[in-house]
């Protein structure tokens, strides 16, 4: 079972020409596209100009059936989608009368008379179906046009997602012919990307020959191993029970090293397991600088599980408000096994928390030595009941912001970890 | 004083077509492409396949005379972007005797035989320049052909940026008659980007005229809104001064809502203040959860002015550690200026600091109410010397991440205009 058709994408817009920004609109359609089983060929990002436009529109529908683009449809002379569509497919553009009452309508419900210009929005190639946009001025249209479909769709996203997964859908979901492309996302922390290679290759190389075949494919993102399990199918039934045979047998060989197995955060699990046991969690951050307390408030709901975070950056901080001995500091050093632990044990012992999570190590460019080189960070989880502490020495590589991201994703997984008390062998500790 | 030629940049690789991964070398391209004075005039994102990336470089080669592309040059069968380079142009492909003793001995370094499969990346277009690549096995070429200039080089970021900003550009450059790129980069706080529009725009439609040119453009990022100033020049110190002659007008009319004229961000500013005072700040942070710590802490070298930072998540929390009364929160709730400004008063007081900054608010989706809506958040930043608290309620709009790090950011920007001893009048305050 393979995709019947190919589609191509194409954002109009200078501005997405430059070295600051990016079309995003494409990942939602692709993603929309390939949910139809249709693949993406390639995609453009053209300049606002009107032979470029064309050139691509007619590049795009002699090699392929499905041209989505996006962008070029607002009211100045700068918005070309309009007229170079019309112009390369020869389809005569006119003005459609009910459409200009549409626009006037919307700019009268904002007590503003329309602007002139903005009749060139009510510009319809012959033919095409226009799509009405509820949330801005420019329609989005629908043309058949010699057994290929083509939509032109309004650049911003909250305008366009609307179309693409409505109408343009429901138009693409007859040329797929019923087929259905399903996800599984598994994230898996603690692992280099060639190990959870090593270890799932053996597993996913198989899938290819099966019916339905599962494709994977791994992608590394900070802190995590995405595998990334997808399959096209008629039967949703039939997908949903592949994949999920599929997601067993690598929980199989990967075990408590898989974070998560339909795409959840690593802070949206640990957030789930704290509330389900009625726990609450304190942070003791260093080199992190409250990154760790952070991510775990990204998720909605977590004040009912987050009981506060000390921010330790001086040394003065770690003792007074965590009470480390400032004689362990001159020790061992404020990274270190002795003081990750006692910031975690004064983290549990002055908040009202079940369990505390310490992070203490060199996020650089500046600090590093022979012994404890830029990288080097000293985690520890401590629990109140069963009373007790474990610590880890980690090593990660990068940027001053990628450390600062490892060590807090890391933080988190071991919560993970202690809670589902796994083992703590990760490669991040090896080197 | 226009751009010679145009560039089209060709990304080549399947995993850059699904829906969550982005092509990010061509933004590094554009920019070096940008600096010669040469715009590109589209870019695409093509699979690995031999008839499609042809069809895109005849598109590409018909069109324009700079063709950059990336990825492809691997040691596999998916890599085809020698094969499809040589046969678009009518080029013969013969290994190069010296480039597969360079590929063997770059195995042997690390003790390892030369796979025979490597034996493709030794492959080269009769009359192409081999780009050596002291980083990776895949060499890069550089064509001549037919007028035009076209680059084949490696994927990885890291391979490829040397080769495009080194023998690349050197070709371009001649190619480009010696002109240059300029910009300057400013970052406004506490503005809408309608407003900066109608501050700046009367200043800046004068520069289109003037000699050399300067052309603007507007960027809204979550909580700034960034002006780019660009001209192109053939002389450095000609567009450096008139560069800096339009910042000084942006200046006059925006006073103390530029954070920086050099690109740098709020946290650098702000840091660069604290160090030249030799003033320690604490943070105190309930709904953006640390974010704020973790931003100036971003800065290498923030453990110099950083003193430490409260996460504050709970009311518990809030009293325990900055001992804002219980009374206090119960009679105006967690998200009010009183509360606001004890905490704020609370870091001062409990850390060895000269100044303080804290925010509350409702990050959302859940919380808001009639009078306190989600996005609500209240600041407030206390100094030592003078010993004074300034408060401001804001309220932002969007996303609960999205309000977190405008919160964050803002708070940042709040201590940066106390420093300054300027106005707190921001269009956030307004709504």
């Amino acid at each position: 079972m393979t995709a019947v058709s190919k589609a191509v994408i194409l954002a109009v817009g200078s501005e997405m020409l430059s070295p600051t920004r990016q079309d995003t609109n494409s990942l939602y359609i692709t993603d929309v596209l390939n949910q139809l089983g249709i693949a993406v060929a390639y995609k453009s990002v053209v300049a606002d100009n009107l032979a470029e436009l064309q050139a691509q529109i007619h590049h795009a529908v002699s090699r392929h059936h499905v041209l989505i683009i996006t962008g070029g449809l607002g009211p100045t002379d700068d918005d070309l989608t309009r007229e170079a569509v019309a112009g390369q497919l020869g389809l005569p553009l006119r003005e459609d009368a009910g459409l200009v009452d549409v626009i006037r309508a919307r700019f009268a419900a904002r007590g503003i008379p329309m602007p002139e210009v903005n009749r060139r929005q009510a510009q319809v190639p012959e033919g095409a179906t226009v799509l009405h946009n509820p949330r801005g001025s420019a329609p989005g249209l629908l043309i058949d046009w010699a057994g290929a479909v083509i939509a032109a769709l309004p650049g911003p996203p909250r305008e366009m997602q609307p179309m693409m997964n409505g109408p343009v859908r429901e138009r693409l979901a007859a040329f797929a012919g019923g087929v259905r492309l399903m996800r599984r996302i598994l994230r898996v922390a603690g692992r280099s990307e060639s190990r959870v290679e090593e270890l799932a290759q053996p597993v996913y190389s198989a899938w290819l020959k099966e019916a339905p075949p599962i494709e994977t494919t791994i992608l590394a993102t900070p802190g995590f191993i995405e595998l990334h399990l997808s399959t096209q199918v008629t039967r949703e039934a039939e997908g949903a029970a592949a994949l999920a045979a599929a997601v067993g047998q690598l929980e199989g060989r990967l075990g408590a090293d898989i974070v998560s197995t339909d795409g959840q955060t690593v802070e949206q699990v640990v957030g789930d397991m704290l509330r389900a046991r009625t726990w609450r969690i304190a942070l003791a951050e260093s080199c992190t600088g409250g990154l760790a307390a952070s991510r775990l408030t990204d998720v909605a709901g977590s004040s009912d599980y987050v009981e506060r975070g000390y921010v330790v950056y001086s040394n003065r901080a770690k003792t007074e408000l965590l009470g480390v001995p400032d004689a362990l500091i001159a020790e061992h050093g404020a990274v270190s096994e002795p003081v990750a632990r006692a910031m975690a044990d004064g983290a549990l012992a002055h908040a009202a928390a079940d369990v505390a999570v310490a992070i203490t190590g060199i996020a650089g460019p500046g600090g590093g030595t022979e012994d404890k080189p830029v990288g080097t960070v000293w985690m520890a989880v401590a629990l109140a009941s069963p009373r007790e502490t474990r610590t880890l020495r980690c090593r990660f590589l990068g940027s001053r912001e990628l450390i600062k991201t490892f060590a807090a994703v890391t933080a988190l997984d071991l919560v993970r970890r202690r809670l589902l008390d796994a083992d703590w062998d990760l490669d991040w500790a090896r080197r």
